[in-house]
């Protein structure tokens, strides 16, 4: 496949090209994906999540422009969220506005769903495939919000930076029970305002009864004005070595990996429920049914499983 | 079972405790469910959804207030996030600060996932079958985050108010696009901050594209001052009017019938390849292999497919 040929050698659009197919559900593009698998895994994956508002994509930017100056080949896959009701993402094709559009070393990409439940992560997992072997030295994922579906996609990452930001309020510590376990770097953005100390303190407070090896460091920064990137991309070439030291890495590779497998599987599960056959005929059937409490939602739920095994 | 004619009677605590056993996965406690469910159906459920920081507590404390004033019985779910990466949630068990907690009209109840990858939904949903039987007229379902989960959980409601709040910055664009099918009623909180109107302009204008026959409404509040809370009652119901009437109460019943039925059969079928025997034993193998890149997630799912299939 000539799209193979230049993807490997490192042409933009191949990359392009495959990720659009990928989203769209191309049968071909996956069996692509199968052939050339073997050939990713050097790409380091750093996710970049956190609440709406705390400045995620300029963060991403002005970091991204660090590792630039290394000389390091980037990807960023900024993810947008769902449409879910009619699976279309209203924001999937805008371009994300960055002067880093023109630098020929980095490769800009907006995913939206345009599946049902989990076609994200399917879609942003085989995009970092492609940009692995596409040849980027470190991919970002960029994903707004604080919800499963971010999470599914962190799990895909090396390192994850969890983006805080002062004044959110009693929700604090909700968002703070959810992301502890993701975070292996915190930044606590727009750090000139008031309250960012507090809120690195009650980070802080919260991570010290962390039981992980890696304590995660928190960082006070205000990405617009470039102020505290450099300590930030220290930290995150300190956690890069403390996986690559520890053994860490590999296990953590080892876990996405699994975490990969059993979203594909629920992922293939749910395209054979919902198959437009039968067997959608028989859930609208039955959803009628429970509405009208003729039956319950579990007896129906048996008799689907049953169908499905003996289909 | 005494425990359901308890329920039956209106005795809270039976409903708290039903509530716990669904919440360990008791298989007695759904078998219960199965039994009573037919009983279900009266109570009407709304739901309270926006990104952190919204004042969606607070919000739904002045609104159930209001109801409260009109004597109806009513239950809270607050859904707590996930500590997704082990399973369990550190505020589940965190009582909500209200004063509400002494009013015996009003049932309040935290929960958190326990289970793994859409236990929440289950959970939460059985626990409104419950409250329903319990005897409320009114549920309110608030959730955190703008994700998938929460996605899942508003599919369970008849009417979902979407709290927004000035200050979102261009997450604000995302969020929308998450969001805009998902709010049958638009709360703009903290409305004395600068920047309200502007942001209840922006969502106005996003819903100007909506085709469906009941166009949201977008009510300026501030919930700590009791502003605008009977006006946003008024629409909440407003739009239970316009349901009724139209007839889409019944097909939007129908609906999350369905959803939760599919939910619950990809629920079951995850516990089926997670279930500690040799599927997972399976899966633990190839996520090895697929880390060293001797085969790739697509052929370990496919495997996975069959055995699951063939067992």
């Amino acid at each position: 496949m000539e799209l193979v040929e230049k993807l490997l050698s490192g042409n933009k659009r191949a990359a392009a090209r495959l990720i659009t197919l990928v989203e769209n559900k191309d049968p071909k593009a996956f069996e692509t994906l199968k052939e050339i698998y073997h050939k990713s895994g050097n790409a380091y994956v750093i996710g970049i999540t956190g609440p709406p508002g705390a400045g995620k994509s300029t963060l991403t930017d002005k970091l991204v422009k660090v590792f630039r100056k290394r000389d390091k080949k980037v990807g960023i896959i900024a993810v947008d969220p769902t449409s879910p009701f009619t699976g279309g993402s209203i924001l999937g094709d805008r371009v994300r506005m960055s002067d880093l559009n023109l630098d020929p070393g980095v490769f800009i990409r907006s995913m939206g769903a345009r599946g049902h439940l989990g076609g994200l992560s399917e879609s942003t997992q085989a995009a970092v495939k492609i940009l692995d072997i596409y040849g980027c030295d470190y991919i970002f994922i960029e994903t707004v919000g604080v919800g499963q579906s971010e999470v599914d996609i962190v799990k895909t990452c090396d390192t994850t930076i969890m983006v805080m930001v002062p004044g959110l309020g009693d929700d604090i510590q909700a968002i703070k029970a959810g992301i502890m376990e993701i975070g292996d770097v915190f930044a606590v953005n727009k750090a000139d305002r008031d309250g960012a100390k507090r809120t690195a303190r009650e980070i802080n407070m919260m991570l010290d009864f962390s039981k992980s090896d890696w304590r995660p460091p928190v960082e006070l920064v205000v990405a617009i004005d470039n102020k505290g990137i450099e300590e930030l991309f220290e930290q995150v070439e300190k956690h890069k070595s403390y996986l690559e030291e520890s053994g860490q890495k590999e296990v953590r590779r080892i876990e996405n990996c699994k975490n990969e497998i059993v979203d594909l599987v629920q992922q293939k599960l749910m395209d054979m429920i919902l198959d437009k056959s039968s067997k959608e005929e028989m859930i609208n059937k039955l959803s009628k049914e429970v509405a009208a409490r003729k039956t319950d939602p579990y007896s129906a739920c048996k008799l689907v499983l049953e169908k499905l095994r003996t289909t």
